[in-house]
């Protein structure tokens, strides 16, 4: 049988379900990766689940978020990843080290090899081959303790590159491309396979930046064959033996197929607030811009900030603008600090942040009011910067570098044509260093877990009882996203660890009085339109309704990563058979379900509004591995019962 | 006559008075500086004021303390402030081009002028044998608009430097020890005077981080003479012509005298919570330590990072130390870029931050819950790093890089013993860059002034009235302070220039319903112990009780500045005549004063509590110029009435 990339790898790494697309898969996980927004409360559910040590071939826990530190939250935060991994076999990559993608691509990832990690960016290592997949922080807890990872088989798309980019044409414009091609919805239950001749003029790190933004397109990932190119990379990285070819089989079979003519790309920039709504750099030429912002997982390789060095030589940014840096990793910082380009960045008056991920997830560096933003990043959702009134638009290095000197939104092809501009070329050694790299001690050690008193016990769960009842706390429309459920902002997310701090936030954008009626009256249900969940994988979506005694969600429809981490919290995702019932129901109802043991496993569920007198009838579309969870009261439950 | 340095730039700038210890003199402002959390209100007085220039020889706008910009605030005033800059004739440093006493040092500081600076570290440039003073905003708009600056004629002491430090000591050394010996209440209404042969052993750099530190002796400044180290370092900025010899006459005379041996200095140390609180490092050797900073304007400088750079160099940071590096400057900054030295920090594993105050002002890096971090800055009082139950400690740069290396405190002299430390030279040469520094437009522009939304105009008062009346809203014990009054941490630092914010939190450490109630009631009197409204220069100590209605504070004593500020602002500061008056006062009496405008002349102001039918006789000690400022109601009143 053909093979592409994809199934090659999940076949490999199969252990329940075949390569039937929408069936579900279990699929073993090899690697981990954490950040510390994530990965606090991942490893209390690593420790909750009790194996004293990592079971795959490599976990790291990465410091990449919470790098302001404006309360002792954050340094208490990374002291608990740095022992608690130190403890259990992780590698721990401290503050300064660079973002996880970055630096996972860098010094740990592995082509043929499975990825699972806490954050949603995690298909960056798809650039080097590697099956990468985001998930709740409880999916990479399981998985940290040898748990296989559970999806339904994705649809794979056959993205075919043609030609060669054009210069100040970029990687980030193919993804723009799809992106304008398919839409945020587009590729959900997909994978995005890249393939053709064109591949082979793409670098790895380019080849990363496309497969991180792929995330955007809602695909469970996207991946690029393992050829030379992935050779040359490792090798610069002191890894060729970590080097295996993986190319799709001629012939093999997709379920979707487009093509990219790079030869044909021009500049292009997706406008606010959508990383969809994409137009080309020309057509907004000349509006005038406040702030450049160049870094993040999607554009902070070497190759990027080389060429932005490469643009900025010599000059000085326009008076309008503030210019800010953030590299990937220390590895790009150094080998930038080495050879100039550093120097020339600040020269040109570029403040250099941080290896972190800083302005992309509003950590810092909020441009002003009505202000517009040119970043390189991969989201621009409304009041992600830090300023609800900016105008965030993402682009590509060398867009960004150009208008930082011209101080409006300038076409780098027509500013660069007379310039003597260079193709950077990729380096054949980088500079390594893990030095702020901590492997982690011995098995059988007796190193000390510190706790900071911001970290916070997380919610327990009790197995499923037969009778559930409670009362009707908040009735939403559709489209409710996690950052209505669990607000995330510069403010908040230091508290990451702290679920009962967060659950004072848990759905007051839609009724800043849900928090106090929900402890009130001990818990109840929530009732959700279509769409419920929709957003980021972030768990804090459902631990915290969990804490707050959270029951069921009565929705019109889920999206699907809330829903999994609704039945890894025990909490029931019940669907309306009939949309009229939403309508009956009014906020404050009582609610109450019998026999639940018995009708989960028929999938339907008598639902009885015991204030009106009437039953409705709902849907629980679930795996028997799903109801299992459900009856457990958990995945953590179910983890705990079969050890 | 002979003249000390002090008294040859005061009688030079002397507009009323005489140097009279003790009376009141009016100095006229060469220059002045402003930071951005305090400039945005200094220069809504300014406007206010009405003068269409500024009358100084320089003023200069930077940015450098809200450089974290986690919400549109920061980057609003960022831009109010470049825009009122450019319109009135003010040069305006970005932000990235570092922290504002730093680069004045660099670019704009001359001898035997006066600056007067809205940040209490000004005296930084007395390094460089400038009369340097800290004030609060509205006084740096009084002396931008052309007006004469008023102090009380300070005492001069002599320091009379002898020999010259040993390898491992350092000039941080010798403030601490001057601190040790004098503690934080010993500089109040004194100028410290550096002398002797040991003074030409100082770079300017190291002159500075002494001037700068002595404000933590509560000095009104320090300085050194200007001598051929000066003209050296001015050549080295290009800046020769700027220079002017001034040196104390032979047989001046000093109201105080003390001798401090280099040769016997050993490495010091401030331990929690204040920086008079001084051992020596041997002392504390062996103490583990979780966090080293190293940076602010006390120590940033090329020399001061030059010699961490030499003692980091081939190695890497503990495994329990995250370093932090602040660089003071873009010309430090880039010289280190160029030089290798920057490339070294990164390689032993520092975390490179902006140029900018940074975690100095608590602006991010806190360090952990019971954390020890060690800190080159000039403050360590409780919880202003941002986590209320770290302990900072004070430390010069030699001992923060050794310690970073070990993990412990330690002793720099041990430890680099056997090492091949060279001192560092001065440059011949520093690289001048100053394209982050933006000229004013030319005179009668038609530059727009913007302002975002956070930016509130500031409380209008009227002229004293003939009778002033109120309930006593609050009533506080001893040694309240301004961060008391109102607090000052990385969440409120953003509202400086939104007075009805911040007034939410006025007094709020001490009753958290007094803003409620001061707003309820119309305003009303603060009741206050000894030494009431003691700490930082901040006038919005001022300006936000005025912004509540407060119209007194009857209180035993008070700080000079804050009386100063009251003054400014038209609030009478009254002191017991008999103390236990002050007993006799419960909170929500009501008090009315009658015949105000009469009694300030007499400065005996007769306040009747109306409640309990007793009379209480009050101090106004006042001067005649505090007298007219009280009846204009206040000192912006009186500048548009004189003009």
């Amino acid at each position: 049988m053909k093979l592409t990339v994809t199934e090659k790898i999940i076949k490999q790494h199969l252990v329940k379900g075949s390569l039937n697309r929408g069936s579900e898969i279990g699929i073993k996980i090899d690697q981990t990766l954490t950040q510390d927004s994530t990965g606090t409360m991942a490893y209390l559910q690593f420790e909750a689940i009790g194996v004293d040590r990592v079971k795959t071939k490599r976990s790291v826990a990465y410091i990449d978020h919470n790098m302001l530190q404006t309360g002792p939250e954050n340094a208490d935060d990374h002291l608990y990843i740095q022992t608690v991994a130190k403890k259990y076999g992780i590698y721990f990559s401290k503050p300064g080290n660079g973002i996880c993608h970055q630096v996972h691509l860098e010094r740990f990832g592995i082509p043929g090899q499975t990825l699972l990690g806490s954050d949603s960016h995690t298909p960056t290592a798809g650039g080097l081959g590697m099956l990468a997949i985001g998930a709740g922080g409880l999916d990479v807890a399981v998985a940290m303790a040898g748990g296989e990872y559970y999806i339904n088989m994705p649809q794979i798309v056959k993205v075919e590159l043609k030609g060669e980019l054009c210069l100040g044409v970029s990687a980030k414009d193919i993804i723009l491309e799809v992106l304008r091609r398919y839409t945020v919805k587009g590729g959900v239950n997909k994978i995005f396979e890249y393939c053709g001749e064109g591949v082979k003029n793409l670098t790895v790190p380019e080849r990363a930046t496309i497969t991180n933004m792929g995330a955007e397109l809602g695909a469970t990932t996207s991946i690029f064959p393992s050829d030379e190119v992935t050779y040359e990379f490792l090798k610069a990285q002191g890894r060729e033996q970590d080097f295996v070819e993986i190319k799709a089989d001629e012939g093999a079979h997709y379920d979707e197929e487009i093509v990219i003519n790079l030869n044909q790309l021009t500049p292009l920039i997706a406008c606010p607030h959508s990383p969809d709504n994409v137009v080309t750099v020309k057509e907004l030429e000349g509006k005038k811009v406040n702030q450049v912002a160049i870094g993040s997982c999607t554009n902070s390789s070497y190759m990027d900030l080389m060429k932005v060095a490469q643009i900025l030589q010599g000059k000085t940014i326009a008076e309008n603008i503030s210019l800010v840096i953030s590299p990937g990793s220390k590895q790009v910082l150094n080998m930038l600090a080495d050879n100039g380009a550093l120097s020339t960045m600040i020269k040109a008056g570029a403040r250099v942040l941080e290896c972190g991920c800083g302005p992309c997830i509003g950590m810092g560096q909020a441009p002003n009011t009505n202000g517009v933003s040119l970043r390189t990043f991969n989201r621009n959702f409304k009041g992600r910067s830090g300023t609800v009134s900016a105008d965030v638009y993402l682009i590509s290095p060398e867009v960004a570098a150009v208008s930082a000197l011209t101080g409006y939104i300038t076409d780098p092809i027509t500013y660069l044509k007379d310039k003597k501009i260079n193709a950077i070329d990729m380096p054949k050694k980088f500079f390594i260093n893990d030095n702020l790299i901590i492997s982690p001690a011995p098995e059988n050690n007796d190193v000390e877990v510190i706790r900071g008193p911001n970290i916070k016990p997380f919610p327990k769960t009790e197995p499923l009882k037969d009778k559930v009842g409670g009362k009707t706390l908040i009735k939403v429309g559709d489209n409710i996203t996690t950052d209505h459920i669990m607000p995330s902002n510069a403010k908040l997310l230091p508290f990451r660890s702290n679920i009962p701090y967060l659950s004072e936030y848990c759905l007051t954008p839609c009724d800043s009085d849900f928090p106090k009626r929900a402890k009130k009256l001990g818990g109840g249900m929530i009732i959700g339109g279509i769409n419920y969940g929709q957003g980021s994988s972030r768990e804090h979506a459902a631990l915290v309704p969990l804490y707050l005694g959270i029951k069921a969600v009565l929705a019109k429809s889920f999206a699907r990563i809330h829903k999994q981490n609704l039945i890894n919290n025990g909490i029931l995702p019940l669907t309306f058979e009939s949309e009229k019932d939403y309508e009956d129901i009014d906020i404050m109802n009582d609610l109450a379900i019998e026999n639940i043991l018995e009708s989960i496993d028929k999938g339907v569920i008598i639902v009885k509004n015991v204030t009106k007198n009437v039953e409705y009838t709902m849907t629980l579309d679930v795996t028997e591995r799903q109801k299992n969870i459900l009856k457990a009261g958990g995945l953590l439950n179910l983890m705990k019962k079969y050890r």
